[in-house]
């Protein structure tokens, strides 16, 4: 557990401390360590998608009771309603004032852990709704994606220790200034991840409509498989190239603070798939998964005047406008005075980077601006990679096989993406699934 | 202005003495009395509807403010969401946690207050939502129907001077132990005019789907009139008597702390009621208005031991389950020993209240319990009746000439309701109408 407090890069310092501080007693005796006990379990939209799922919810949460746990739970919207709030938020301005619209679209959550605790209630288990503003989770003021700076576990401690299932509305935050803030989207399973950091949890189970986490899209590929085990590596390229399971975010998190993660059904009462240090996995993988996403806008600045300075004068204010760009593309003209920048964002992204690159002025000259919201991103995925050659090549001559053109290439330690025209994503994903071998296991 | 300080019934003296602090600096100059210019503005549900609904409400903000005033604008759930909510949250129990309850059925508010705020934006006013929690609005614990008991004005205050329009979400409290609470069906009439109380406005305008009070029901007396005017006690009895025009408590209130009241069409610019005091109406009616309510359950108690302090058994508790007890009747048998009383509850009390009884053990002893829920309260209304005797001969002779038998009678001093079997409703209240020549004007 101790290795949990070492990492500290999204500025949990204070939420460590407390820890510490909460904590500080148990250490002489480990084996007892009251919160080996403590599971969270956070469960998605579709898992409380109506008064019915809402029951089975409850049931679930009584099954892991009877089994001696203390347990906290985090819950999504009901499916479609955060869809259906953002939609009203969106009706009066293309990028509406972020506080307004955290106010509005949060609201979701609020709903379910209320049905929540009634629906445990009903069941005789003492349960009671807590919201972000009533624990607090504490965030920065980054609305509509908000990052937890601290949580304060006592008064979740106390309702714990009164015998209560605390039910965390889930994507919510409070900013220093006392709005509401999101975490974005799949912002509660970094809710989640953050209240079984900050109580010490022994294993984060993030309920969700699938089973756990495929070698690929299943409804793509038909032969993808479940797999039992994935390094949080591994699960944090899938989640930030589209395989929806987790948010980004939560992974990051979790990986942190070493929190154990397990995504599962909240359908079937099944073991899912266990996200873990690489030292828990004896047998790796070359490639574990390939994924997909379509959330691709990609961005091209034509003749750009190349001189030092310029990548920053692009993107500078776009991480300032809280854009992130994704690949980055520089190609020098022959004649060496002029460059062309390629770089994808978010598609949701896209039209504030345009704004941005549009009111850059003087301080960023460019002769014209492309832009493509019709392609795909497919990943190739593995912590295996980084001691085997040729996973590269494989990916390029399996692609060209099937006649299908790359675009951009990025590529990291454990992860080859490529952008290619999205008519091409089926075709891509299952050649790539038997390429690699991944039918097999 | 200064008699609004004086009555003090319901607690508000922090309130005032608020008030007094903010302001003391300002009697010197009375004339240019800085809240003068400041007006509440309320919509109810129908007025904020849907998204078009909404962008109407902010062109009518827009307007007032184009007249120079101040502006502080409280909103209840789109219409339908409440209900929706309360649905929901009865799902899993017959009479659910009232925490939870209220933790669910209040996030409507939220989600029209940020969307107004937005709406408000697109047209360039400056505005920002406000929640209970946030100001904060304190209520009792009295979940489900709070009553405040403080408002902090201090930030809408600051938020008024930086040009800002606060959007408050009606209908929401914040309990003394931090919960969400609310005031009750309608409750967000009693936001606007607490709010309007301490923030010392000038009036209070409450917007709705109607174009002020009528003598009665238009959809049901086709020649009811629109009041010009109307006294607060009249309308008072009027909203606890059923004409869903404005909640009970508010008027209460907005009578309490002499906030001017005006009740007006949201979808038509066009003057509306005035609730005001009894000394502002020159030319007093006898009879103001007729009106009914179908919210009425009768209980009847038969065969009650008759002694003393055995109407404190039975209406001690239910005044502790927070039932209110409206009509009252007791009647003797001939023996002298043994009594039936017959009283009257809202009917979404009515399974609260039986379990009340039934639940009262060896202190309270009774033959039979009866039950009616297909009766009609109506009410003849008007201060004029202080001073006019033969108003209730009239009613009963009307009544009579119908052919409608009378259950239960109840008066006050402004006030004369009787207990009918419901299908007379629109029958007795045509009659009524005529029979007091409220036609006429």
């Amino acid at each position: 557990m101790l290795a949990r407090l070492s990492a500290n890069e999204y500025g949990y310092a204070a939420l460590q401390e407390q820890w510490l501080q909460c904590h500080s007693d148990s250490y002489s005796h480990i084996e007892g360590f009251v919160n080996m006990s403590l599971v969270v379990m956070k469960f998605g939209g579709t898992s409380v998608a109506d008064l019915e799922c809402i029951r089975n919810v409850a049931g679930r949460i009584e099954e892991e009771r009877a089994s001696g746990n203390d347990l906290v739970v985090a819950v999504s919207a009901m499916a479609g309603t955060t869809n259906n709030l953002v939609e009203y938020a969106s009706g009066f301005a293309r990028i509406p004032d972020g506080p307004e619209y955290d106010t509005v679209i949060s609201a979701g959550e609020q709903i379910t852990s209320g049905l929540l605790a009634l629906a445990l209630q009903q069941r005789g288990i003492p349960a009671r709704s807590w919201l972000a503003w009533q624990i607090p989770i504490e965030t920065d003021e980054a609305h509509t994606k908000a990052r937890i700076s601290n949580i304060d576990s006592s008064k979740l401690e106390a309702c714990l220790a009164n015998g209560q299932v605390p039910v965390v509305a889930g994507f919510q935050g409070l900013s220093p200034d006392g709005r509401v803030t999101t975490l974005g989207r799949g912002g509660s399973d970094t809710s989640a991840v953050a209240l079984a950091a900050a109580l010490g949890a022994v294993r984060c189970d993030i309920f969700t409509d699938v089973e756990g986490v495929y070698t690929s899209d299943p409804r793509i590929v038909s032969q993808a498989r479940k797999l039992e085990k994935i390094t949080y590596e591994e699960m944090l390229e899938m989640a930030s190239l589209g395989a929806k399971v987790l948010q980004t975010r939560s992974v990051e998190l979790a990986m942190n603070q070493s929190v154990r993660l397990q995504v599962r059904s909240s359908f079937k009462s099944l073991p899912g798939t266990m996200v873990v240090n690489e030292d828990e996995i004896l047998e790796k993988q070359v490639v574990s998964g390939i994924a997909y996403s379509r959330d691709e806008a990609k961005i091209t600045l034509v003749d750009v005047r190349d001189r030092p300075g310029v990548a920053a004068a692009i993107f500078g204010p776009l991480a300032k406008a809280n854009v992130n760009v994704d690949m980055i593309v520089q190609s020098t003209a022959a004649n060496g005075k002029s460059t062309d920048i390629t770089f994808t964002v978010a598609k949701n992204d896209f039209e504030r980077a345009l704004e941005v690159i549009n009111s850059s002025g003087e301080k960023l000259k460019f002769g014209d601006l492309l832009t493509d919201q019709t392609l795909v991103k497919i990943s190739v995925i593995g912590v295996g990679m980084r001691s085997h050659a040729g996973v590269a090549k494989k990916m390029f001559e399996t692609l060209a096989e099937k006649g299908i053109n790359v675009h951009v290439i990025s590529t990291s330690e454990i992860k080859i993406s490529v952008l290619i025209a999205e008519e091409y994503t089926e075709l891509a994903l299952r050649a790539l699934h038997t390429a690699y071998d991944l039918e097999a296991g």
